[in-house]
């Protein structure tokens, strides 16, 4: 049985994983500082449905199983905080059945950053927080660590967006290369699309360096935008499910596409559509954190997987979306509307994603089916659909 | 005549770039929150000799030449201190002859940083204080000249610690991958040093993003260790003379290893002493950054320049201060001390810097002579000298 702490448990990805990691017999602790919940007041952003505060997601997932997810609210950004967590000293939940343990974790999954794009490019304060909040919960990490737990196994989630759209094959974070009859290895290069990604690829820049001076053990997951709502521990109880954001700001495309479906609101394809990206569903984004748990980075590490399971242009994203719907009786308008961001969109694309496959992972590729899947359920909100944040058009 | 605003324009490099674009006749405007004045109250650092207030030293600038310097003390990671230097509105300066002129500029000089790798890794705290003031200014510029002056031609300070020590030659900027049959053209690998090293890869990770996204025209001079103490504009009053640290924490180190000589302290090379770095006197710096604003960057360009005249190992600067001090009846010991340090004492380093050369600049080199006559002015000050913030030993 291990210790992990979960940053960011709140969001998308780290309710789930925290969920799946204790289904497995972990001992958990999520830290949020409900940024997703709060910034919606701000900003025209929805979620499909309401979900139960995690304090409450807490008390039903432990009604439920028996198991107990630890709860602290409160912001990364300060280094005490973050510092307490490893510190062997009492800590201060705000939701647990027994507040006497205080081992330090062996495992953080990081996942406590900013994550949308638009919302990093909307103006100068968003980019501000974006920099701020993403690069000090990383910074106090490495420190924490060096300083407190030298022992402790990050894993962090970057993006493949960290690598833009190079006219190279995309390696697994590492390249070596030869120049003047010299040869050296080093990190893949970098160029993000926006704001957001380029926060990860300084965290990278950060954990880099924290490994190299301090012999930290870091995996960095590049994931590529993820899909889905249900996992099999959300399937427990309806209050157990992810958040799900199908707004222009926080909603990855896959989920945007399938609520646009179901809302009868034309597809919004940015410009030419020939975007490539790499995706992975939400299930198998917490299989491959819990395999590089269990297969964990070494000491002066940095372990860069891709973590993608297949490659698809926008376009064939909105032609199988416009499939999948018609299934279930939608029919469903692609629209090819003005690009609001400054990227390319026909391209050349194509990554390398082995390592985790080689460490075991077995992906679930996106079907019809399980599109199909995904629409029933988003189906049982379509009354609850706000059209007015599914587009505005933040423009970069 | 140009518009030329200076961002950290009290600094060791900001007050001589403002006196010398002054001299030429330009309006020159400079930002500063005096960090490194400030600073010297919570840790052990040390100025050779009293530096008058910016304030003060406009005054003295404007009475001996009759050009103005307005300044105006405040702190950049304020983006509306930042937003207000480019919006054409009345600015309050803190002091300027004629308070009347409000036009935008047409270059930034961007020296606001904390430029200081032992700073940046003495705690969290300091390097939470790094990562914060360098990119949140960084930031705050490019959103700016974005939103409210595209034109302007932003000059920063890179650095060239940004590309570590590889095995490979050290290209000006970017390099031409060729991998699996395809090419493309990247920045080059950046994999520093230090802390401090590491927010300078943030700027350029950001800049690139900017220049990419928005068009925006910028320098980056990827500068290596500064040394000296007179420029021609310092020489026509003492009062005008720039910062000059000696402490382990802000000094550089051939300015440190003057005064060690002068002050009978054996001089402190880390370890073996095979670091070899990139040089520049404090007047080449200067004309650096002139010809960079003579020849701008172009619209969408991140023009980039290795700012070094020649490179050193360590040891020979050791040995040419020994040699020169001697000349002047000085006995200088050489002492290998533990590093304090993770990094390379040998190692292949090869830098190319013809960019800058190729503009016109005109290298003056380190030699004997130059060395006495820097030699000479730290003599002046031989009884102030503190011997106890010479060397700490800030490990990392």
């Amino acid at each position: 049985m291990s210790n992990i702490l979960i940053l960011g448990g709140d969001g998308y990805l780290g309710w789930p994983a925290a969920m799946y990691f204790s289904n497995r017999g972990h001992k958990v602790t999520v830290v949020d500082n409900y940024f997703r919940r709060h910034v919606g007041d701000h900003i025209n952003a929805a979620m499909l449905y309401p979900v139960p505060t995690l304090i409450e997601r807490a008390k039903i997932w432990y009604k439920e199983t028996g198991y107990e997810i630890r709860v602290i609210i409160g912001d990364l950004t300060d280094p005490e905080l973050m510092r307490s967590l490893f510190s062997g000293q009492d800590i201060n939940y705000d939701w647990s059945i027994n507040n006497s343990y205080t081992d330090i974790p062996d495992t953080v999954i990081h996942y406590a950053e900013q994550p949308s794009a638009p919302y990093s490019l909307m103006n100068y304060k968003t980019a501000n927080f974006t920099i701020t909040n993403n690069l000090l919960v990383t910074n106090n990490l490495l420190f924490a660590i060096r300083d407190l737990a030298p022992d402790v196994h990050i894993i962090k989630l970057g993006t493949m967006g960290e690598y833009g759209t190079p006219n190279i094959d995309i390696e697994e974070g590492w390249i070596n290369i030869e120049s003047k009859g010299r040869k050296d290895k080093f990190l893949f290069p970098r160029q993000a699309g926006s704001l957001y990604h380029t926060t990860k690829i300084m965290d990278t820049d950060l954990m880099w360096f924290g490994v190299r001076m301090w012999d930290l053990k870091v995996t960095d997951l590049m994931q590529g935008p993820v899909y889905g709502i249900e996992t099999e521990e959300s399937k427990i109880n309806n209050g157990l499910r992810t958040i799900f954001n199908y707004d222009e700001i926080f909603g990855t495309v896959i989920n945007r596409f399938i609520t646009q479906a179901v809302a009868d609101y034309p597809l919004t394809v940015y410009g030419k559509g020939g975007q490539s990206r790499g995706y992975l569903n939400l299930e198998d984004s917490l299989q491959c954190a819990y395999i590089s748990f269990e297969n964990q980075a070494e000491s002066g590490e940095l372990r860069i997987f891709n973590q993608i399971m297949e490659t698809f242009t926008v376009n064939e994203l909105a032609e199988l979306t416009q499939e999948s719907a018609f299934e279930l009786g939608f029919d469903v308008v692609i629209n090819h509307i003005e690009n609001p961001r400054e990227e390319q969109e026909e391209h050349y694309y194509n990554p390398v994603y082995k390592g985790l496959t080689d460490l075991g992972v077995k992906p679930h590729l996106l079907s019809k089916q399980s599109m199909i899947d995904m629409i029933k359920i988003v189906k049982k909100f379509k009354s609850d659909i706000n059209q007015d944040v599914i587009f505005n058009g933040v423009k970069w």
